[in-house]
């Protein structure tokens, strides 16, 4: 029996324990999902969240979903009852591309060992892959990147590309990790990432579990910051990469990618290859969800603004590709043109 | 008998009357100081904030103080109880330099005519001058500043500097108001600067008011806001400026400047004269003061980081004088290099 246990979820070979990523940072809360309905509530309520993490936590979802139906519903046919899993499943989030991508390949390891007596085993070792996969995806993004950072650099990040939004290391903040774990001194500033807060609520609190030196500020003072000379590098996550480097991240990410310009800081983007979407010429084309405004007038129950003001809430930005010093993957780091860069890597 | 009403404070002749600025925008409430030691609470609780405004009210304070205890105190020296009255009400907020400022504009007038026996008139009259004139000067930098706006312009500020930072109209907000009033239609969006969210709570909340189209955002919109074209101006406030033009404001007001510079976007400061601090060199010799972390850890009384996490949490940063367009006062729009017009101006 495989087990999986890091900060984000833990498999124990029987259930699928999630950190309550709504409770950071202020209760350690956990939610057991027993069965595919309560990993559909998991990631609609997103208890948990980013990328990687929804893809994980879909794929165990998978699981639980062929092994609970498996027992009562033999009257009914199994292809039939993957489809209702994978479509329940598939709703709880339906623009996370991750979720889509993990569903399918459990689908498909479903749909080639449909009359394996062991299905059940074979399916389970495959949610376990993608869960590895992806911390050794991670592990390598760090690897690769940490040598962009230098012994005693601190590194400001934005929002939470960390272990998280993944199934462990993280992205941007596996780049940080993987610098440290090779022996360098690293200290981080965060931003607190307006509206959601995820810079405040969870980037620094799994950098202080780590025992990584942070320093939180508000989204307005990384200008400040880098013109005191307080930062190095910059990296964050990446939502989506278009073909010519172009990266949709979370909002903000393109004002402090022009700040660092201006600093002369170097400012890269840490995500795996399955972010770039190859079909997608440009940023241009990206569509930028507007979330509620209730994110911005409330912070929690607490009103911070006027009744009924006008807001405007895009979710993501789109930082331009002459703006990224490098793009840290899992095969190593692009350089620009990413044109060409992303191209030759798709073409192997 | 004298009597001013804005939307800041209302002097009725007898007792002044302060909007709670800490209860804004979802509650309404005043507090009437009907004493001197009101006005040192509504000052130091900051029921009140902004230099003009804490400047007036300081000025009626001090009327307060000598009415009150030129009855009850005839034994004490009329001096004594000026300086008693001064110091108590200088200790309210002792870096507000408007503060000092009025207050001895104040104690001028009283020492002048202390044997006049309409001295309580007076005073009321020298405190209802200071009111009226910043609300003076705040008309006329509207009026210059109101020719840099074109109709149909969207003006994008940060923090608050309007008619609550001041007696009324504004400084930044004031330039707004003076296209409106010319008969331009003006558009703004707001930065809800973090951490104390002055614009969320103030600005949007004073410009609704005035029934001016606002649009707030997060800070860390404003550089995406200004890629897609939407802003055609910055107008800010000023805290202090130096005899070179660089401008100490509210936090984020430098990566303001900054995405204002890679945008094209003119970027200016809206300031009363005397915020030109001609003894300071350059931003250099600025003191920046850093701020209780738990602005940045708690919204009210809502927790949104870690226990202990390390802040960073500077109250002002200092945009350099080539970043600024123009800095408008009461006496014209200055241009670069402000080195030289500012020693114009002061040498006059």
């Amino acid at each position: 029996m495989k087990k999986i246990k890091t900060i984000t979820l833990e498999w124990n070979g029987n259930e699928l324990i999630l950190i309550d990523q709504r409770m950071l940072p202020t209760k350690k809360e956990y939610m057991i999902c027993k069965t595919y309905e309560d990993v559909y509530v998991a990631i609609k309520d997103m208890i948990v969240r980013g990328a990687p993490a929804i893809g994980a936590t879909a794929a165990f979802g998978y699981y639980l979903g062929l092994r609970e139906l498996s027992d009562s519903l033999i009257s009914e046919k199994s292809e039939d009852v993957s489809k209702r899993i994978f479509e329940k499943l598939a709703s709880s989030r339906p623009t996370a591309v991750n979720l889509f991508w993990a569903l399918k390949r459990m689908e498909k390891v479903f749909l080639e060992n449909i009359n394996d007596d062991d299905i059940l085993v074979i399916l389970e070792n495959e949610a376990y892959n993608i869960a590895e996969d992806d911390i050794k995806i991670n592990k390598s993004i760090g690897k690769f990147g940490q040598e962009i950072l230098s012994d005693g650099d601190t590194v400001l990040t934005h929002c939470n590309a960390g272990a998280l939004a993944t199934v462990d290391y993280g992205t941007a903040l596996g780049v940080i990790r993987g610098a440290i774990d090779s022996g360098k001194t690293i200290k981080v500033f965060a931003d607190e990432t307006r509206p959601y807060l995820q810079g405040a609520r969870l980037t620094a609190w799994e950098l202080m579990e780590s025992g990584i030196d942070v320093t939180l500020i508000t989204d307005n003072m990384a200008g400040w910051v880098m013109k005191q000379g307080k930062i190095n590098a910059v990296v964050v996550g990446a939502d989506r990469i278009a073909a010519n480097g172009d990266t949709a991240n979370k909002i903000g990410t393109y004002s402090v990618a022009v700040l660092a310009q201006k600093h002369g800081v170097p400012f890269y983007i840490a995500a795996p290859l399955s972010t770039i979407d190859i079909e997608m010429p440009d940023g241009e084309g990206i569509p930028i969800e507007e979330r509620n405004i209730r994110e911005i007038t409330h912070i929690g129950d607490k009103q911070i603004a006027p009744d009924n003001v006008k807001c405007f809430n895009p979710a993501f930005d789109v930082t331009p590709w002459n703006l990224i010093t490098g793009i840290i993957t899992e095969k190593g780091i692009l350089r620009p043109p990413y044109r060409e860069t992303i191209k030759k890597l798709f073409d192997k």
